[in-house]
């Protein structure tokens, strides 16, 4: 590359691996466009997720401080509300100010500086 | 939930693997924004990938059909030239088409409808 401020142009570091996994990503988006929280059954049919499944990722989730999760009652049947934390909804909106950046970098118009054009390092 | 339309709302069928892992978003949206291709040393440097990462991540992806590799010479020294197949490029757009949907649901007012509000199944 010719131009050193090139470099790790791609690299999207703020990708969080704990986020961006597809199952993880579809539980925070439910949960950011429910800020009163989705019941465990409403969240697993969201995401099509199993319960077995679900339950796996809400605990690496809530292990990782993004989410928490509440047990009641309610009608005299347990329930359980997921919820993003605070700080959960603030990594997820960094996450998706990232997500816009590739989005933005794969749909701009070519550069017309193709590296072949180029000399060899 | 009250409503079966609801029913796997936020899954995101569209978000392959293979492409979104992020080593591979990574790759693939350089290549995308570069369609005369990228030279092996310059796709690195953008991804900040090591070559034995680069190196597995091109195989799978050409492996998937989605990238090719094109080995040549340069001022009398091998050039590795990497690039977005057509099918790739196709599929790749298939895929920021449902990142641009996560994008849209992540930010989007709620709803309204909290799910604490809806009576049990």
């Amino acid at each position: 590359m010719s131009n050193d401020g090139d470099t790790g142009r791609f690299a999207y570091d703020g990708l969080e691996r704990i986020i961006h996994e597809r199952a993880r990503l579809s539980i925070l988006t439910s949960l950011a466009s429910h800020p009163k929280g989705l019941l465990f059954n409403d969240l697993k049919a969201l995401c099509s997720l199993t319960d077995g499944n679900l339950s796996r990722h809400m605990t690496m989730l809530a292990e990782a401080g993004l989410v928490e999760i509440e047990k009641g009652e309610r009608n005299n049947r347990p329930t359980t509300l997921c919820r993003l934390t605070e700080s959960g909804r603030t990594r997820f909106l960094s996450y998706l100010s990232v997500l816009e950046s590739v989005l933005a970098d794969a749909q701009r118009l070519p550069t017309g500086r193709p590296s072949e054009g180029l000399a060899p390092a």
